[in-house]
């Protein structure tokens, strides 16, 4: 028999292929056509069957589904290390918000230029966002490559992108428009701030948006202690019972952090079919509390893992943030079997793409799902010995070793080089960028 | 005038010196000579007043000391992922000691090597090893260039190294005269491995070793609660009251892990002029508990930084350890002031250094220190923009970003090649090692 055509085969040392039976295959195949997965197996049997251009020959690759970052501001990438070693309300309303507010298209659109080529080089492939003037992180994430929601922050304030509620309504709208007309590797999310940053008003009207469109509905909630006692003081409810009472918890409700949440509320997102993005770095460095990981995932909550922005983490990578997922729960709760690296390969990869409503399949390599997948170098000394790669992803990778991203089939990044971000320009424009912005903090410290 | 001529210049987007006053200095230039760090200043100044190869010209470069990582156990990088998400003693017991005693001088000096590439590859220059058949991971510093303390571990059982104390002190007496007569890169230590796996008599005999040669005692301390139970039950003292009482704690003494330990006991230690090496990773990864290093620093203990072995962490870089010792207190004391980005990089590079005995000057890039320098790559997009180079060492680096390492004015590591080991013969010699480790490791299961 003659072997079929396809674009891509990647000969893999070891296959970490998410599929229902978490299958991991030693010295495996995998076929790529069409921006799809066409078949995965042994190395025999794929190069006999496949004729395709082989991916990087002769490489020792571990070849897995690209991460998902479910939580993240990408043109904060601006901001990275210009505040540390602070609380959340200091670092947001001394530091961020003033920088924040100067943001143009064009800041926003480098910023997450660069976020996205972060991601792309340490092995995101999906990325869900969060940030004013979202027509520009669109379009970073267009020219880039990659998957990604892209949500309009809507606060109850005036900031560099609208003026008032109406005019953040006519951006969201803007963002609906060019889904409906566009690619399917971009797509909306509804993404009120927060419950102390919005008025009741523009919880409902946006959760009606993503009820008539079929979206999904992101919201940071229940990020700290302080934030659910102002909203008991001003609402008398703590936050999760008051976005239920607006009827904005379902299952197109995405809560990120969601630190301080009770065992019932557990329960009661768990009914609902919404979804958790975890953040354990940004919660540790803004002392924000550990959210109940273990707990939400007992509870069949339906968690995914994010990194917030790069102003509080201070890195967009995955592989550091699943070890952290792995280990601050081990130290929190005095048990080193919780949050193991299976559930924690879960939840940034097929887990994490179900939390956000993509395509079965994705966060998969399993034939018909799209082909999101990126390579590890195996021969980097932190790599060796392998006795077992899912341990090797959680508790050893840092990031670097991606050698190879693919996202729907086109490489995008491949031994140093990407292939659509002309980098080295993106480098000088946020070098131009970063003289701007530490103008702007001295004016304002 | 003429330039002066001498080894290596280097030119530092960035230099972090870590002096007495804690420079940074941009645009920055360094001069090595001899083994040493010759000048420091702005580049036009060393540009001018000194001739020498340049490192990696026309590079955008973070240069920093070289990271001293206190406590490992580098053999043990061949278990690495062998066994993960198990308490202390179960991973100890179960899979941890019946590997290990099948080592042989071979395993223990090619696992040592690795760890000695993986450590050179971070952007580590010292470490501090504690492993039985000492002399063989001696011999693996040796070769890799790398700088270091080696101890002998000392158990109550025999292992591969030892049938009992009397062999185990011929051991120890071989590194002592190795040490006189050798490089003065490497020194030997004290290692008796914990007070529940030794006799008074060890430990008392052993800290007699070093009084006697002028040396450090390091020794795994207080790392769990059950450890200070057991130890109360058995000698009717906490385990640092029992190494007092046997006259084992001075400002020789070097305490790994330090977990279980009380505010008058860190008083004690600070008193003693005895050193504490923090373990995060290691310790959350375990579940062993948190050290308290906050109070530690703030009641004036000498604190440095450690990733213990491989099999419990699993990497030996000290970057992301930094985070995690930034990250961790930020999270557990719920103050995200504590353990700042400065105080860090202070324990993982001249603090550290002075808890381990180093000569003065070691950990900082100042005139006459010894030339334990590394330098980063500023154009990975993880790193840019870049305001504030401390806070990009310890939030931002993965460590994959070290361009070049170099120890005692040697260069170790360049752009992806080891200059002294032989790379692709290692990844053999390791493939062929963790073939072996899997087979004992299914024979014990």
């Amino acid at each position: 028999m003659n072997p079929s055509s396809c674009d891509y085969i990647i000969h893999a040392a070891w296959l970490i292929t998410q599929d229902h039976e978490r299958r991991v295959i030693e010295n495996a195949g995998v076929a790529v056509s069409n921006g799809r997965i066409l078949d995965v197996g042994v190395w025999d049997d794929i190069n006999r069957e496949y004729e395709g251009d082989e991916l990087l020959p002769g490489r020792e690759l571990l070849v897995m589904p690209g991460l998902v970052n479910a939580h993240t501001h990408a043109p904060m990438t601006l901001f990275r290390g210009l505040a540390d070693d602070l609380p959340l309300m200091e670092w947001l309303q001394t530091h961020v918000f003033p920088v924040e507010q100067k943001h143009t298209p064009e800041s926003v659109y480098f910023g997450a230029l660069l976020a996205c080529a972060e991601m792309t080089r340490f092995g995101v492939t999906t990325f869900c966002d969060m940030h004013f003037m979202a027509a520009d992180v669109w379009k970073a994430v267009d020219d880039s490559g990659l998957r990604a929601l892209v949500g309009e922050a809507i606060f109850g304030f005036p900031n560099p992108s609208y003026a008032n509620f109406e005019e953040a309504c006519i951006a969201v709208e803007h963002l609906i428009f060019k889904h409906h007309g566009g690619s399917s590797r971009i797509a909306p999310i509804l993404a009120p701030h927060s419950v102390y940053t919005t008025t009741p008003d523009m919880l409902t009207t946006t959760y009606q948006y993503a009820e008539d469109n079929n979206l999904k509905w992101m919201i940071h909630l229940a990020e700290t202690q302080a934030e659910t006692a102002e909203c008991v003081q001003k609402h008398g409810k703590r936050p999760l019972a008051y976005i239920d009472s607006l009827g904005c918890l379902g299952p197109r409700t995405v809560i990120a952090h969601g630190v301080d949440l009770e065992p019932d509320e557990l329960d009661r997102i768990a009914k609902a079919g919404a979804g958790v993005v975890h953040c354990p770095k940004s919660n540790m460095k803004l002392a924000s509390g550990v959210a109940p990981a273990p707990a939400m995932r007992a509870r069949g909550v339906r968690t995914a893992l994010g990194t917030d922005g790069a102003a509080s983490n201070n890195t967009l990578g995955l592989f550091t943030e699943m070890r952290y997922a792995a280990l601050l729960h081990k130290a929190h709760t005095r048990d080193a079997t919780v949050m193991d690296a299976q559930s924690v390969l879960d939840i940034a990869t097929c887990e994490g793409a179900r939390v956000l409503g993509l395509e079965k399949g994705t966060g998969a390599i399993t034939p018909g799902s799209p082909a999101d997948i990126i390579a590890l170098d195996l021969t980097r000394p932190n790599l060796r010995p392998c006795y077992n790669p899912v341990s090797h992803v959680v508790y050893a990778a840092e990031g670097g070793e991606v050698c190879m991203t693919m996202v729907a089939g086109e490489v995008l990044y491949k031994d140093g080089a990407f292939t659509r971000i002309d980098y080295p320009a993106l480098l000088d424009r946020i070098r131009t960028l970063g003289g701007w912005v530490r103008e702007i903090n001295r004016g304002s410290a």
